[in-house]
């Protein structure tokens, strides 16, 4: 069978008792994840221009965007939830494909169930299999694909959301197979908007034209049938060098849930082993900041091309220094987004022991590793080696560390009061009778 | 400087005094054929069914679609105006880069005009500068880009829209660069939709995607700034090989406006030849139907590979025969919607006639060629060689035929007695003091 008839059908006919319950579970913590850094970019001015320009387009007020009190149509919070999920680059990520996997998916379905009473069970079937759709086409397409120049999380995202809202929406077959051909036909984002807000309008887009493939597709409205496969398909089109039997090999049985992985901190990932390290420093020896003489630090020679700035002022600047980042885990035991505030990197705690490291670029360190070591005034040297970096495969985050993840951004968005049971609903959304419970949770 | 910077500088210090008077005069004759297509593409099922997918996302109803009843806002609008524009292939194409021009454009400044007072002055500048960037960014990555399966009315198509829409709102030059990458980074559209509705919906998203990106722009929201010539931008990444300097090489001076082309005939460009020279015949010699005993066609290989249908039953299908294409010449002296009806296939005059004739490819005569024999039944023989067919750019369609063509598709969605004024409004567009009276003339 063709792929895209074959990714369809198996869209179409897979039902929640077919997915393992390892995938069920890691599903709720990528939601988790998810619901976290809508709210933590929620307030971003990238989500409020983006609403100030298109604002007067808007339809009826019946759909929320988690984080904001602006209300529209779920197509336009589709755009508003992709946006703010990734404009920090804090959202999940699938290593195989470099594919930020949730953010398109679900910025479109929590816009639907803004509007429509769905359950959880549902919601995270479609959950489950728009991420693998995506994840799936995305793999057979990596890495030609992405090192052509293509965002990936834009051009892999629009199948995503148009399978996994065509899914809600019951869609047959032929109906999926036009959804996820309207899909591949809206498939875009260049590489070249890195760095500006075009970046985080890329996952915005994917959920707002696969939501709206869907809606289509149910209305009849006809794609061609080979949007995959075909001569002028997406594969064909879109990458120099593809292998379309990803797409299908282990349906139902291999997921890329199980392969997703959740940064911890918010900033440059070259720049995580070091903070990772110096966190745990602080955590075993709680060096007080004015006790510390020195901080050296052995990393990747990428590191010292990326992040070689010390002398900052501003919050973003801090993203771009690993001595930023040895310092505030030494100071504050914790990474978080108060971490990369102008207040932060003006601390003057934060300031002194940042000013008192050093760095050295060494090939025979991973971009996954860092050494560490921090002289106190007493002459005590503390050495902390980290062999794998946390956040990867290897070192997934727990469930707690999650939590406190999802704390530290919710609070920029929604009341304190409302953030333990934002949590307590997500780990909970699959036995819902309504998703729109966890919506309002994520509200202002 | 580079092309992204140039062409954004242009589009935005150009003035109307700036553009010479064919060009002036040009846009004219391409607005009136497009309002003529969208007028007949209006009732088609794919506009009917795109409103109803998405109607319950459409914002007040303020803005109008050509030919339809229903109001939404502007977005919306401005892709459904660009898939009833192109619906039916029936709109121009400039044949260097094979983009169907003026439908991405207009699409979305018409719509624009249904809801903002614009000057027809204000608006023509926009139209012939939307179009101008568009057919040179086209121009850049062609036939690259079109051979690798790129609907180049969809890629390029989102920038003409964003660049003429940008005009309007008087972007500045930066502005104007991130319209132009927000264009840019929605670029799509696989030719494997071709056949389906898929087609028409390239248009209609470049229409709405690129007001969109001038939305955003005129916001603040902000993109890569090389979207063009970066090693991640457009040209890059969706074309093998390109030519930048097409983009800004004898801006205001060269424009593509002079070698654009409009369809006289709704279907398939190969059987034009044949058709065009069957008007003649019966033009000149007014053969009565009864009395055609046979036709002989000789003609291009391709024709006989992609027209050679014979025994057909629905109007569809008459696109696709050469036979029909001469018989309806022959017998109604016009081809133009009415004679691609299931009505018209089943005209027993029109069905005996194309039993009538046969067919043969011949390497020597061009696609652009016919040789046509009628016998008649008193054993006359008719016969008309075909040079090089008509609407192409060494035969233009006069402006008599221009009107023509919108009479015969306006009567599908206006009033009869508001056809002949929105003619006129077309040819004195840009004297209006506002284009929404010539919207009005264009509404049911």
């Amino acid at each position: 069978m063709p792929e895209t008839q074959a990714l369809a059908a198996y869209i179409v006919n897979s039902r929640m008792e077919d997915i393992p319950a390892d995938v069920r579970r890691e599903a709720h913590r990528a939601i988790l994840n998810y619901i976290g850094c809508a709210l933590g970019g929620a307030p971003d001015i990238a989500v409020s221009k983006a609403i100030q320009a298109l604002q007067p387009h808007f339809g009826q007020p019946v759909a929320a965007v988690l984080g904001r009190r602006e209300r529209m149509d779920a197509l336009h919070a589709s755009l508003m939830n992709g946006i703010s999920s990734h404009v920090y680059d804090y959202d999940d990520t699938t290593p195989k494909n470099y594919i930020h996997p949730t953010s398109p998916v679900a910025s479109a379905l929590f816009a639907y169930a803004s509007v429509h009473t769905v359950s959880g069970r549902d919601f995270m079937e479609a959950f489950i299999l728009g991420f693998e759709a995506e994840s799936r086409i995305g793999n057979a397409v990596y890495p030609a694909h992405y090192d052509a120049g293509w965002h990936i999380t834009g051009t892999a995202g629009v199948f995503g959301a148009a399978a996994a809202i065509g899914k809600l929406l019951n869609l047959t077959g032929q109906e999926m197979v036009w959804a996820l051909g309207l899909a591949a036909t809206q498939a875009a984002g260049l590489r070249e908007m890195f760095g500006s807000m075009g970046k985080a309008f890329h996952p915005g887009r994917a959920a707002q034209n696969g939501y709206a493939a869907a809606l289509l597709a149910q209305a009849g409205f006809t794609a061609g049938p080979r949007s995959l496969e075909g001569p002028r398909g997406f594969a064909a089109v879109q990458a120099a060098r593809y292998d379309l039997s990803k797409i299908t090999a282990g349906l139902g049985v291999d997921f890329d849930l199980r392969v997703n992985t959740y940064k911890p901190f918010p900033c440059g990932i070259v720049n995580h082993p070091t903070i990772d390290g110096c966190i745990q420093i602080h955590n075993q020896h709680h060096p007080a900041p004015e006790e510390i003489r020195a901080v050296r630090l052995r990393v990747a020679p990428l590191v010292m091309d990326l992040c070689n700035q010390q002398n900052i002022t501003v919050g973003l600047q801090g993203k771009f220094s690993v001595y930023h980042g040895a310092a505030i885990g030494l100071v504050r035991g914790k990474a978080g987004l108060q971490e990369y505030t102008d207040e932060a990197v003006n601390d003057p705690h934060i300031r002194r022991v940042r000013e008192a490291a050093t760095a050295v670029g060494d090939p025979g360190v991973t971009e996954d590793q860092a050494h560490i070591e921090v002289e106190l005034a007493d002459g005590r040297r503390l050495t902390h080696f980290v062999e794998a970096s946390l956040g990867n495969l290897n070192r997934p985050l727990t469930d707690r560390q999650l939590e406190e993840k999802f704390r530290d951004q919710a609070v920029l968005a929604i009341p304190a009061a409302k953030v333990e049971e934002a949590i307590a609903l997500c780990w909970h959304v699959s036995e819902l009778p309504d998703v729109g419970e966890l919506v309002r949770a994520a509200l202002p």
